[in-house]
């Protein structure tokens, strides 16, 4: 292990585990490891401090290690200055680029530290008139200059949530289906009361499954009382709001009567072209096409929404960005001022949400098959809190606890 | 297929699908079949009428053919006589003993048809004292007379729901986690009141997610209310239902603050002592030692539970049926009388039950796992509803609708 | 029900069910029925005949109707003659248009009956130049020609696949786990002989789990010999398989070592950079870059593939579709002499190509999520297969079966 | 806190995360703790030494803390002497009665420390005639001396395992389905090897999967090539192999011909019937009623299965231990000697065996179902290893790597 390089981190490193997986990455990645000093806080409020000497038979894997751990909020001792490198072409970072966390990161040059102004995960640093922001490789310039290695960059752990009644920290834990799911929906609420009183946005990323459960009325009646200040979906779920408000029907399943209507999957291409001949979702409100649902509830309350296009769609609707990296844009567009970001029945956007998302801003992620919360958790969405429920009754009682006069789906 | 028996069966044979599986089940014997008559009733409202002549390459394969068949409602034109042999032994029905459906069954003898008493799957029917009733095998003696070949038996199937406002109707179609599910717990909420209204008794089989969900106190109001007339469980819930009353956990979870006490595991051995200490479950709760919880609210309110052990249990808890088979007998004791039967959130005891009730009984199994749901329509138990969704919510929403003064789990 | 047309039908219509999810459809969609005539086949090899009157409370229901029924393969005794009107905008189809099926479909004008060229889901009928080919919404043109209304329209259905040994007809039966499954690995074998022996082609949707689960080899070597003439995939399975070729990892897996390098989150962003500086992956082979793996050996290959974009892509590749209907169209025009589909560990990608393959193409679902599999057979795909498996394992085997000197992945 | 114990512990606590757990278990009791000193390894390999101070409101709460954290191999510095008491009633133990684990336990009296004879969780500690041995409490007599408090117990965890290639510990990582699948079956064919050349046991726990997914010839091949000691199942798996060897068919798949037999469940009952006349299992074999199968080769191989029954049995099998208390004496009886456990598809019988096997047997878990596997590793089998795969194809593959002259299930 001829490279070498003394790191540090400091916080509860043992009641929280992190520094144990410090240690597996550096193992995992083929380097080493030597504790050099470990300030145990003696009672468990107090703070604990590590000083560690990682070791890796190479400068290149040294210093990709580095930027591993970081990912933990592991920063160098002695992190001496930044260095970037010009972009090679558009679309192209420089080899040896610095790979991003979604943490709090500060960039070291002559000047001092300098704040990053987006944390987003898995894309480079890009240094302009004197800031630095995130940048996706897809949006690089030639030219453009590009932090290199893991030389003066220093991250920061979000604060760990206090919370002396152990109210929502009760949700860090593991993600289960065996949880008390009432007091969950309580919690959520107060969160999002809390959010909206401190002037913050409420983020909703929502899949097909909330019409087909039957949770549409609930999540409009969220959305009229202000709890919805952003939506993030796909051409599914606008198309079955928007077919089910024309046709009383959503793929298949008439959710008045609430008797099945099999195979009717000519009904949601029919929507699609309706609105396509109004112009969009917010003309067919305007010429009193579309006068109920999801999507209506949105346009009327004047609130954005940005719906990205996937392979699998029909049509889409007018107001789908086909392009995905558009999509992308639109979305990253809309999250200055999120302080919560909940994800309801979609493995495909909540992934898409997780990646822009910064560190800082708690999300939790509901859904029915335990897969989608785990996979979201996996992607390194440190702060994601995983429930696994039944949307349709999650919806329903998360608009009682906030909307008093909602007399319930289906009345 | 030198073979050959005329078969004949009434109904809604189209629209139900009920005579593509007959035909399916016929081939998939390797038997042949004729359409040697078929009325089909004009308007879909009209009952429709088959006569099949059925061929296979031997008598015992055609026996078996004709056995099966009646599962779907269909008899032979011409039953002729019920035929019996005495058991071999004790414990051992004779070789070419007539295997039981769970539907209405008839059986003709000289004096003519003979109603079944208590309609089974899976088992013998015994003659005694000019009466037949089916016997499982473990609980056959020797030379008892039992019913051999498929010759003087009729079936008939329960009559399809008849539903003029589509109301429960619904749910006869597949599972599925995409459904309103609000409107679903109105229903079954309905079909309670009126259950309990026709002088019925209601059947839970419950496994311990009821306790971990954080939904006993919604369960206790449902048993309180007078919802609840029979339970049939296992060690699991009554144990981590009575640990969660003692020591206010439930394998791992702090229900109250909604923080997880994880690997807890040592207080439910230690609350089953306790009981087995009182005595009993009963026993407990007239010495003050158990005052909460699910088992308490039946003990409270005079009904009775059948707990049935599995390999896989600590204790067990002293009124647990260690033996399987005098399990079984106990819970069959309890089944005159339901009107209802629901299942939650246990796979093993709802398959249980779903194996001795009687194909006219409807029940509904309430689960989050779509594969136990499946597994129950699959075992033959037609009348079975399946809803895929969350058990804690499910069963606050069910408490909301029932009781009237239920505040809510965790207030 | 002032409205009614009279329909017909021909096929094996009680056995396989469908004659019952035509009346099932009628009265879901608020029709009603009258069976005119049904002439039995008397022996179950024989074909049957149905003639129906539908009737519908107004003409736009009845006319939906008889769209619908012919999803089954239900036509109109007296079909009509086919009207069109002119598209009213770019992307916009007339209100009353046909929505199209993926069986063969013929449409009658004065000329006679004219063949559909490419039949797919949820499009329209563009009249042009005397022939009627599907158009999708998002691609008509203001003004061409659109077939509206049922009137001379007709579809058939697929012949059932003719099978005297029971071969590949077994897995026509429903999606389950429990199933021998190294006998269904042989079928598919043979099948994909089949078809090669008949000069079509095999089409491969895949998902990143062929990489996850180290069956890349076996990929490879199906690949080399012969067996995936095009595969269409997202950006997910290109990247992990030129991570793993570059890096040796796959998202956390070192996978010939066998131990885990989890998060290893950076390395699938480098290398997507890497091939970005090179070009496209062509050029990264050409380049001697990329010297393994699955895309490495298409390329080798000469054999096409169609990578198309999602919302949760990071950077993506160079050759990856972000358009996603750019990306349709690019799959649509590989579909041409596809004998054989099979998809295998991606929903997403399996719904897309579902959507667009006609419905005489058979195809074969492979995941081990029942809920891919069961969501692909409820679009519509009847021709879709479910097998519920390991896909790593079942690769393996696949490739043992069909390379003769494939010595199994990991030696 | 008033009430204080110093604890103990060495080992690879950072990397193995095991101190972590050990304080979150503190907290989670409403417990405190204050490290009094730790001293680190400084390389990885290197043992590291924690002495902690635990507090507890009262002495009760005490005690359960320091059993507690013995599941974490967490001794106390001074463990003082271990008091007994008499049992109060057959099957009850003293109210505060040692809980034990499953790791290797001492005890120590005036005399020395005790080896405990056969570790397992969730029992008490025996002492008579001067040795310790575990007795659940379903077996304790009255008046039997009982270790009681957390005083003079000391655990020790089991080694790791030291795999300088890397083999076996790959699998020590989560669950997961994404894994090279093939190179899993490698590495259990060789710790299979391994077992049997150190005169060890292999036990088995499997389910009927094994049948219905056509696995049973390679299954068979296993047992006679030796690699199958004792055999753990309930009554399904033992019926549906018995049924395929007398009728051909399991559950409704004619697993030969590879097409289906739904419903075909009296095959079962009359399966199960025959064995019943023949007396039992192994007299079918005497007799050559039985000739193939799973429960054939075991009993040609002389080796021997524990089959217990759960409610939800039809018959059972003559074999089967109906009394489930019995049935897990019968199952403990088999466990010494057994160095390598393998459970195959089935959730009841794994937990089990799980719960009464010592920590010092590895054990690897197999199913479809991620559920079933991180049940099992949840119950705090720690030394559980779960692969999600596919039961068909793994066991094929297994017997491929174990039995040379293995041709393949369906040859």
């Amino acid at each position: 292990m001829l490279f070498e390089e003394t790191v540090e981190t400091r916080g509860h490193l043992l009641d929280s585990g992190v520094l144990a997986r410090v240690l597996d990455d550096v193992l995992e990645y083929g380097g080493d490891y030597r504790v050099d000093r470990l300030d145990l806080g003696r009672e468990h409020e107090d703070e604990s401090y590590a000083r560690l000497t990682l070791g890796a038979p190479d400068e290149e894997l040294l210093q990709r290690l580095l930027m591993r751990v970081q990912a933990h909020g592991v920063n160098q001792v002695d992190p001496g200055m930044a260095m970037t490198r010009p972009a090679p072409r558009d679309g192209v970072f420089p080899e040896d680029f610095y790979s991003t966390t979604n943490l709090a990161t500060y960039v070291r040059f002559n000047g001092g530290w300098l704040s990053v102004t987006h944390p987003e995960m898995d894309c480079g640093l890009r240094v302009l008139d004197g800031t630095v922001d995130t940048i996706p490789v897809s949006d690089v310039r030639e030219g453009e200059q590009i932090v290199c290695g893991a030389s003066g960059i220093k991250v920061s752990l979000p604060a760990p949530v206090d919370d002396p009644d152990g109210g929502f920290g009760f949700m860090s834990s593991a993600v289960s289906s065996e949880k008390p799911q009432a007091l969950l929906v309580r919690q959520i609420a107060q969160q999002m009361r809390d959010v909206r009183a401190a002037g913050l946005k409420v983020l909703w990323v929502g899949g097909p499954a909330v019409v087909h459960t039957g949770a549409a009325p609930a999540m409009v009646a969220l959305v009229e009382a202000g709890f919805v200040d952003v939506l993030f979906a796909g051409n599914a779920l606008a198309t079955h709001d928007i077919e089910s408000a024309l046709f009383g029907t959503s793929l298949g399943v008439d959710l008045k009567k609430g008797s099945g209507v099999p195979h009717g999957h000519e009904h949601h291409i029919r929507a699609i072209n309706t609105i396509r001949r109004c112009g969009s979702i917010a003309d067919a409100v305007k010429q009193g096409v579309l006068t109920g649902g999801v999507m209506h509830a949105m346009v009327q309350a004047g609130n954005p929404f940005v719906l990205v296009g996937s392979v699998r769609d029909d049509g889409p609707l007018p107001d789908v960005y086909t392009d995905v990296v558009e999509g992308q844009r639109a979305m990253r567009a809309q999250l200055p001022d999120v302080g919560f970001a909940i994800m309801v029945a979609t493995m495909l956007h909540s992934i898409a949400t997780g990646n822009i998302l910064p560190a800082s801003a708690p999300l939790v992620c509901v859904d029915i098959n335990p897969a989608t919360v785990t996979k979201l958790a996996d992607r390194g969405s440190a702060q994601a809190v995983g429930i696994v429920t039944d949307i349709g009754l999650f919806l329903e009682q998360l608009a009682r606890e906030l909307v008093p006069d909602f007399a319930g789906s289906g009345n």
